[in-house]
């Protein structure tokens, strides 16, 4: 296995960590001389720039911010042989550029459901990435064996569980369970106006604003980037203070709204979990993920799917 | 010292182990049987009901669910000895309940800014308490002795860092940094509507929705006990979420938006603290609360002072 890193920081820091314990062959590039530094001294073919080095890979993986991604596309086109991923949090526009760069059919989105609120190399571990859900995003256009190539290469080396989807539709959920406590964290940190309440903040402020910490840089970058559906999920969260808003002061309907948010939590936590095998086809794959089945393994020419277990990135 | 607590739940009980474990006579009453035999395993004698065993105290708690309060409060009335404190997380309404009960000079509100998402003296630990802030809540009518007496009883037992507030005050800050936090999980968790998001779900979404787990009788109490507050922080943080919306699309005007949190989260995070002393003085200990000064301990005739230091509860 030939893989090609570009960008070295959290995430390609992360991904390489992680394929260099398993035995790969792994080069990558960063325009930062300290994570070059760093990424050879973890045992990474390291070079400045993108260039001929990506020929004869199997894989690439776009780890740099999504801002890059249109010139590292361009750059990636004459290399046909190497299937192209990415590793970002939004997925539909980062379909549009490859499609744009003439990528289509062998460019497949990713988005590993976990990181930190730090950034760089320095924060990346081999671990990081493994035994956590990962999103893998198709379209008609995606060249199905190169999908499911990705769907192997994830539970082969990072022991994934994989949930294959459109890309909007991942766009769409990810707004409400990422970026959305992201955007939420902010405006709870710029609700408090003094001294007394600093003095005062414990443990469900700090949990509550954890994710407050990235750069600001980062927060227009998501919301940027997602804007159409990050617009809908503020809206949704928007209308649920709104409501309790209208409501406070009748405990009925205040029980009513709380009482359906412990509704919800009661899905996560049920601990209900099902599992079975789907055959190794992406149109089979596409309507299971959307119905919230994750693939887990493999058993003979079948895949294992399974639905109601929880992200270990949110369990633990 | 003798203490009596009325309410032997996860704050009850965490007062009562940490006290025992110190050599107080700890006395305490509880309607559960179960909770009863385990509180007297630990140390404590217990009780079914409050009664005369609380006359020879030097302070009483009031460790129960604030609806009970009324009740209680009327009982320990023609007990003039002890103090009478309690430990829930809003102070207005039961100052207005103990200067109704006649017991406004010798009643000091308390408040212990940590805890958990679990309850029940199954739940409680002699560490739960210790080291972490403690808003102490007096009005005009509060003996200056007693309050002071409760400093030092906090100081000494629990290794507290107590801010003395009005009630009032008290009460918008916690509206602020408590009541909002768990409001907003709430709306968090209402907003996901599909498999797909639960199947992502992931670290920022866990956290932001963490205090969502308490039942829906204590999120309406919270929301009726502290109505007005709740109703303002509510107000502020919608009105962050609003503007929000109306930027979006402005990158300019959404970086000034996320720029916004990023200063308050600095000032919990700037590591800057200054000590001074501080007379030992209710109104003086008033002004440096309102201002987010600490006592966190006493130097002779002096108190020591604080301002800048984290609560354990929320640092760690």
């Amino acid at each position: 296995m030939r893989v090609g890193l570009v960008g070295l920081g959290l995430i390609g820091g992360s991904i390489g960590l992680r394929l260099v314990r398993n035995g790969a062959h792994v080069e990558g590039c960063d325009p930062d001389p300290a994570t070059r530094a760093a990424a050879a001294a973890a045992g990474v073919v390291v070079h400045e720039d993108l260039g001929d080095w990506v020929a004869g890979l199997d894989l690439v993986v776009l780890a740099g911010p999504m801002a890059t991604f249109e010139e590292t596309l361009a750059a990636l086109a004459p290399y046909d042989g190497p299937t192209v991923i990415d590793a970002g949090s939004v997925k539909g526009p980062v379909h549009a550029l490859a499609a744009g760069a003439g990528l289509v059919g062998r460019f497949v989105g990713c988005h590993p459901m976990a990181g930190t609120e730090h950034t760089g190399f320095g924060a990346a571990a081999e671990r990081l990435l493994v035994g956590v859900t990962w999103a893998v995003t198709v379209t008609p256009e995606t060249d199905p064996e190169r999908a499911l190539g990705v769907v192997d290469f994830l539970l082969r080396e990072f022991e994934a569980r994989v949930i294959v989807l459109d890309p909007a539709e991942h766009d769409r959920a990810v707004a409400t369970i990422s970026h959305l406590p992201h955007i939420v964290a902010s405006a709870l940190l710029s609700a408090v106006s003094d001294d007394v309440a600093a003095a005062l903040a414990a443990g469900s402020f700090r949990d509550g604003t954890r994710v407050g910490g990235r750069t600001t840089a980062r927060t227009v970058a998501m919301l940027t980037e997602n804007r159409v559906a990050v617009e809908q999920a503020l809206a949704r969260v928007t209308e649920e203070l709104l409501e309790l808003q209208r409501v406070l002061g009748d405990d009925e309907q205040v029980f009513a709204w709380a009482e359906r948010s412990r509704a919800v939590r009661h899905r996560f936590f049920a601990g209900e979990s099902t599992r079975r095998t789907a055959p190794r086809d992406l149109p089979a794959l596409l309507g299971l993920g959307s119905d919230g089945w994750l693939v887990v393994g493999s058993a003979g020419e079948e895949l294992v799917v399974a639905k109601g277990e929880l992200n270990r990135a949110f369990a633990t």
